[in-house]
């Protein structure tokens, strides 16, 4: 299939029919000539006649007959508007994912991406690698995976725990994913009815907020503070709500950045235990550090099945695979996740673990790893250099993931600092939409790891001084 | 990585420790060597090693102490047994897939498989297809997908339906989902509220009674003939159940293979519009007919938006790819789907969708699925003919898909059959778990399409002769 690029032939496809539809040369009810005998009139792509035609369709200029083709559009009929169908759709589900609502925003600088800029990828060796494993399994394509996800990988990956991880488990205490998104969900769905609380850390990754919510729950959450939590809070929140789980990113805090210490680790599973609280540890950006390793996973303590361990890889490997694992060392729940999986997608796509496999086991991805950490590093450094000429703007500074997390003055006013930031094709998090109480108002997430060096600096400084402005402003 | 078949190796270094232990060489609360040491001194591969220590832990004969490795078990410790917790698991997860619990029992016929067999794939064609793709998209595993899902391919897919099914629609009416199965998960999400009653097709697919359960509705059913349905039932019910959705099949009917004729079609659109019930169109197989395309799809009498669409592709185009596609004319529909897409995934992974593009609209393609039609079909008749052998054993011969629908003598006990054809090596679909009720006791579907003639031969012969057994007996 040609890449169809004929944006100029679309116009004058567009105009052209427009314009005999206006001037009344086909009346109302006439049959419009078909998209393939128009394609060959005008030697133009089929595609392109038939995408004049549906945005014709759409701008209510034809109708569309089933099976009969585009017609002149009849003055009095009304356009459809299917959006003003009284469709019954669950009342959770008409609200927002509201950080997937700002990824879709267009923007120059995308600092709401927690998302590794593809050019730090190796790409084309990846490429190169794709073409071995087909080599490896000539009959990959035709084949599904196994519901838990396929062996091979499991086995190397509880290998991989073992060795760099001090993880101990088998490879029947891991269910694959297509991404960490897939195993929050999953999770949600076997452990939260209506009405069960679950303990959340805020501020957290804003989608956890919204996947806990659609099943009902009542969001609890505790502080995360640079040091870690307040371990006496936790454990009143855990005696006094009876939460379900408690959702936690210990390592590189999504949207802090903070850290949970070791000692604090240990003791959470002991409260676990204590209170019956399934820990859900989802750690998301384990291999982009700064200088040293993070602390062992809270998941190395849990011997009784307690926590649920969430582990992403694709994010840092390569985000076209959306691959991620959850272990547990409780059978109960496994066959319980199993169950969900079987009724959500019948299992992962068998290429994408594959093709994982066997590239994140060479030697060339940890030396790519290796440079993707310094890569990072030095992004950090800059935005953290472009920040400091922000007068009154402070962040605690993280040893690993891809964000800053920024204390703004008070007399900015964050709404019109987001309209006007879109405004001028510039997005960030804002801080209340990791906040299920949506205050932290004065808070926001930056990323450094979708852009470039250069287009961070300029971001930065577009950035700054559109806040500066508002600042002096006082406001709208 | 090199594939490792080491079972014998495997057997060594299990014996090896094993003896060690039980002759008390190492007393309990011993260290055992490492598994970096152990291999190296047995010149034997790490995974050998930790996969016998996995074995020796789940036995009960040594135990993981968090980062400090394996130890012998001490004598009084009780094994642990995580499935003994008191987990707090949402009830409906503790159901079985009733589907997937059968496809995972082992058998050398696997008459319960409605999968085209791999060997009727062109799977080196595929994997050179592969390369290209590569090719064409260097930074193809470093980039993520658009939720709705890749732009091209949603172009492509509309021009398809425009040209080969007659479906007028844009590419801002489709999403593509991760298989069927997940598009029927996201619409389940979406539009069923517990106790909000769901139309079902009786018997129909049983993984998505088990979806719709989930979502705590109330499962009506009508019954689906050879010749459709009855359409005064579905009208009752409709009216006297207000159901939100009516969940069909109506193109090779899953499990009978029957297909709804094209008035009847046209007046479920009229219906739903009427009673405000929204039809999900479960379009499995529609490329797999043996004579003549099936009618129109009931998405093509929708104009106001009631119709939701799913068309399932990989199936018998490359099911390690996992795509589907999800037809809505309601904006309103659309736009819960993408959040629920959202919350689940994040979108489907963006390799398979380009992979899928480009061998889906080659030429070579469509040669295939000429090819895949013929061999299906003579599978169908040796089903068949072998079928006609047994004795008051009846059936619909389908127009397409990959099942017969049997009915069997009453006298044949059904639960013995299963468990005794288990025994033997040999599995199928019981009818009672594609009925809400469980009911059907005597039907039974048979898939023909997963094994080559030989073993359908065979397996048809072992079945008639373990039914024909259990018939003399009168049951157990």
């Amino acid at each position: 299939m040609k890449k169809i690029r004929a944006d100029r032939r679309f116009e004058q496809i567009y105009d052209y029919l427009l314009h005999r539809i206006e001037r009344g040369e086909w009346k109302e009810n006439d049959k419009l000539p078909s998209v393939r005998i128009l394609a060959k009139e005008m030697n133009v792509n089929r595609l392109t006649v038939f995408k004049a035609y549906q945005l014709l369709k759409n701008n209510g200029k034809v109708v569309v007959k089933e099976k009969s083709g585009y017609y002149a559009r009849p003055k009095h009929t009304e356009a459809i508007r299917p959006e003003q169908l009284d469709i019954p759709i669950v009342s959770s589900y008409v609200q927002k994912n509201h950080l997937s609502e700002i990824h879709r925003v267009p923007a120059d600088y995308q600092f709401s991406k927690a998302l590794i800029d593809p050019n730090l990828l190796p790409n084309l060796y990846l490429s190169e690698y794709v073409k071995k494993v087909f080599d490896l399994y000539p009959k990959l394509l035709g084949t599904y995976s196994s519901l838990q996800g396929d062996e091979e990988l499991r086995d190397f990956l509880s290998l991989y725990f073992n060795q760099r991880q001090q993880i101990h488990l088998s490879s029947e205490e891991l269910l694959i994913t297509s991404g960490a998104q897939q195993a929050i969900d999953l999770i949600a769905k076997v452990l939260v009815k209506p009405m069960d609380a679950v303990l959340i850390e805020r501020p957290t990754y804003s989608a956890a907020i919204d996947i806990f919510s659609q099943y009902g729950a009542r969001i609890i959450p505790t502080d995360i503070h640079p040091y870690g939590y307040d371990l006496v809070q936790v454990e009143i929140a855990m005696r006094q709500y009876k939460p379900r789980l408690f959702y936690l990113i210990p390592t590189f805090h999504n949207p802090t950045g903070y850290t949970v210490p070791a000692e604090q680790r240990k003791r959470l599973v002991e409260l676990a235990e204590q209170y019956q609280c399934v820990l859900v540890e989802d750690d998301w950006i384990y291999d982009i550090y700064f200088e040293r390793k993070p602390p062992p996973s809270v998941f190395t303590y849990d011997t009784e099945g307690w926590v649920l361990y969430i582990r992403s890889f694709s994010k840092y490997v390569a985000p076209g695979l959306r691959i991620a694992t959850v272990a547990t060392r409780s059978s109960a729940l496994m066959k319980s996740l199993l169950t969900a999986k079987s009724l959500s997608d019948n299992g992962s796509p068998l290429v994408n673990q594959k093709i994982f496999l066997h590239y994140f086991s060479s030697q060339r991805l940890q030396q790519h790893l290796e440079k993707l950490r310094i890569a990072l590093h030095i992004r950090k450094d800059i935005m953290e250099e472009e920040l400091t000429d922000a007068e009154g703007w402070s962040w605690t500074s993280p040893h690993g993931g891809l964000n800053l997390w920024v204390r703004l003055p008070e007399m900015i006013p964050m709404d019109a600092l987001l309209s006007e930031s879109i405004n001028r094709s510039l997005t960030f998090v804002p801080g209340t939409i990791c906040d299920p109480h949506h205050e932290l108002r004065s808070r926001i997430r930056l990323s450094f790891s979708y852009m470039n060096e250069q287009q961070l600096r300029e971001g930065l400084r577009h950035f700054i001084h559109i806040a500066r402005t508002l600042e002096k402003q006082g406001g709208y």
